[in-house]
């Protein structure tokens, strides 16, 4: 039977981005992608915001992001890669409880290079002729939101076409003699003795074991490791070996409103942050509901990353839920852009986040030959790149990766057993 | 509708503990335990080997099971509550990677009082009529079990009567007027707005939100303070709240293995090692596999607690496995118990561990008005009176518990937030 060097599980961004610097490092190698879906990034790929920042009070958060999104500028700028990045920068909205949390990390990055600007309330409901201050409005008030005492515009931030990037990983990782197999569902992670001793089910505990492959509705695919890039999936895969990843999934949806109308469309292409020539991605005070511009189409995204009491569920197919626009986004939203009011979605949709409990941050480490790429929590995208690289290394069994612009990182910071990784303190 | 003060899910050996010392430090609050089965501790608490011992490296872990195996002392020998406790003690058989790894430990803590004996390889054949020398025994070799160098005995350690215990708890509970349903299965915690506004699919996130009780088989539970003490089935119930406890279940089995003849009653009634003149609770070298002594029943009851590949997962009636004994735990134990040859189990029994994957040890925390407490780890028995005043103490708002014996335990190095233990290195 045909053993593969490696197979990995998951044609989303982090798969792709995986199976490509393996196969850029191995070009002899025969290494192959599965996905149960049809092409690639189908699954929580497909639905995410896209957007990316190097906000981050965590040293391994910026490092990872940053390295990944000059890594995709290097691709669209020098190399004519078309992956529709766009520098439309973040603004952070934030209320009085807001700036005591957040303006003290801000001021201490800015003392190492991170460049940012403030405005105030009254420049803020100026250019966006929006509501700061929501003092007299009864319903705001109940619903506990504050007004809007500073904004904070980050312009190393933007917006990419997550389908742009994974087509960019998987038309080289191809390239190179990469091999996909798309329709094949995996069942099972397969676990063999080290020493086959042909006892009815072995391995017994006596005995070292390791994951020899994958059952797959296609059959078993035998691989000398095992790499694991399937996102919300991966711990009821872990599971049924009794491995922990601290990874949970949890659904996230966005609402997709147009700007219909002359007050909706001046927002969309409101002036003077960036070069765009459009709203920045915007984030209101608490809650902290996100706006996504997305100028070439005419529309905005709207989200909300909700936890207690949003359920840790694997959902095949998540459904957005209409009364979470309806009596939550929309309720909050229109208080701050009275612009909204009345605005329905025309359309939505849902994806899982694959959180990572324990701090937020990627896990990526290595156990009996399988090796985990996961727990990005809803930052995939913007760290896909620097994430492919370091799950590299494990493979290559280098203690450190060479993250694009030649930012060395050590990969055990993101394992299990010595990770070592900041809290992150800035949380959108 | 009433609402308790306290509804405690689980009347296991950690839920009756807690609701004893809740309705103690609360006489005249209404405090209701429920449980899915008909009578008390018939889950895991059921299937435990129910053995103690205050051997730990973290002194979290020691000053659990020492407080709680000092109140179980003053239990038995003071009050005359018979619990069983008999202190066989523990028998730790090492080879030589056994031996680096615990014998620096061990003399580490013996110079804080802690009190153990060692027994050369000679003496333990002698005493033991054990097998201690495999290296000429070729499936010994191909089973990769090494030699036994030494034998580390404890003598605080020992047996104890699950069912006593939660009996216990349990009668002196109702005893202060608290009040238990049994056959009530749990479906789910259930959340409600602080300050309901009666918006349909309230609470949304907007609002401040809590746990207000449970749906169960019964109906609606309202309660003030919702505690879960539901062992293995902990993780269910929080997730579909979104909230993470690091707990995840693991099936356990024990074999039982009747001392028929003369050699195995010998073994049984081993003298010289403790008062109770039996074998002590022993443990075999790497694979450790462990012979609880049952010298009242004259049997033996055999263990194994396997990691990988061994699934998390849950079972509502887990079964033990032909196998695990026949190929597995029998394999071992032969080698170097010879008297156990062709001994087939007369009966099995199997349980599931809450094994907490961060550090193994107890999680007691609130949120939003609901109280965790689990994560025991197969050691809930030698540290269910700690964990029920820590639990207690939580309830009451309180930094420290007082545990028995007058030792004060900050409460939040338990919690999550700020858990401070220390990785235990002496795992058994």
């Amino acid at each position: 039977m045909l053993e593969w060097d490696a197979v990995i599980v998951g044609a989303g961004i982090l798969g792709l981005s995986t199976a490509y610097h393996i196969k850029l490092s191995h070009p002899d190698q025969r290494i192959l992608v599965v996905d149960k879906f049809n092409a690639a990034g189908q699954a929580s790929t497909a639905k995410s915001a896209s957007a990316f920042r190097c906000l981050f009070s965590s040293y391994t958060n910026y490092v990872l992001a940053d390295s990944s999104i000059e890594f995709y500028r290097h691709l669209q700028e020098d190399l004519n890669v078309d992956l529709k990045l766009q520098w439309t920068g973040y603004l952070w909205l934030l209320n009085e409880a807001d700036c005591d949390e957040v303006l003290p990390i801000l001021r201490d990055l800015s003392k190492k290079d991170f460049e940012y600007n403030e405005y105030d309330e009254e420049e803020l409901a100026q250019r966006l002729f929006m509501r700061t201050n929501l003092t007299n409005d009864e319903e705001a008030q109940m619903m506990k939101l504050g007004n809007v005492l500073k904004g904070i515009f980050i312009p190393k931030a933007g917006v990419v076409d997550a389908d742009c990037l994974v087509k960019f990983y998987e038309e080289e990782f191809l390239r190179l003699g990469g091999e996909i197999k798309y329709g094949v569902k995996v069942e099972n992670v397969v676990v063999e003795p080290c020493e086959s001793l042909g006892i009815p089910g072995e391995p017994y505990f006596w005995q070292d074991s390791r994951i020899a492959g994958l059952n797959t509705s296609n059959g078993f695919i035998k691989a000398k490791k095992t790499i694991l890039a399937a996102g919300a999936w991966i711990p009821q895969l872990l599971d049924a070996v009794g491995i922990e990843c601290f990874i949970k999934p949890k659904k996230r949806q966005l609402f997709t409103i147009p700007a219909k109308d002359a007050e909706l469309k001046q927002l969309l292409f409101t002036k003077g942050f960036n070069s765009v020539g459009c709203l920045p991605f915007t984030i209101l005070p608490s809650p902290r509901i996100l706006i996504r511009p997305f100028p070439n189409e005419g529309v905005f995204w709207l989200g909300y990353a909700d936890n207690f009491p949003r359920a840790f569920k694997i959902e095949d197919d998540p459904q957005p839920e209409k009364n979470f626009y309806q009596y939550g986004i929309y309720q909050v939203l229109m208080k701050y852009f009275p612009q909204f009011k009345d605005c329905r979605p025309t359309s939505a949709f849902s994806g899982l986040y694959e959180i990572n409990t324990l701090d937020g941050q990627p896990v990526i480490f290595e156990e009996n030959d399988l090796i985990v790429v996961g727990g990005a929590s809803g930052s995939g995208i913007m760290k896909a790149d620097a994430i492919g690289r370091i799950a590299t290394a494990i493979y290559n069994d280098e203690e450190y990766a060479l993250l694009y612009g030649n930012r060395k990182f050590k990969v055990s910071d993101l394992g299990l057993k010595k990770r070592h990784v900041e809290q992150e303190k800035l949380l959108i």
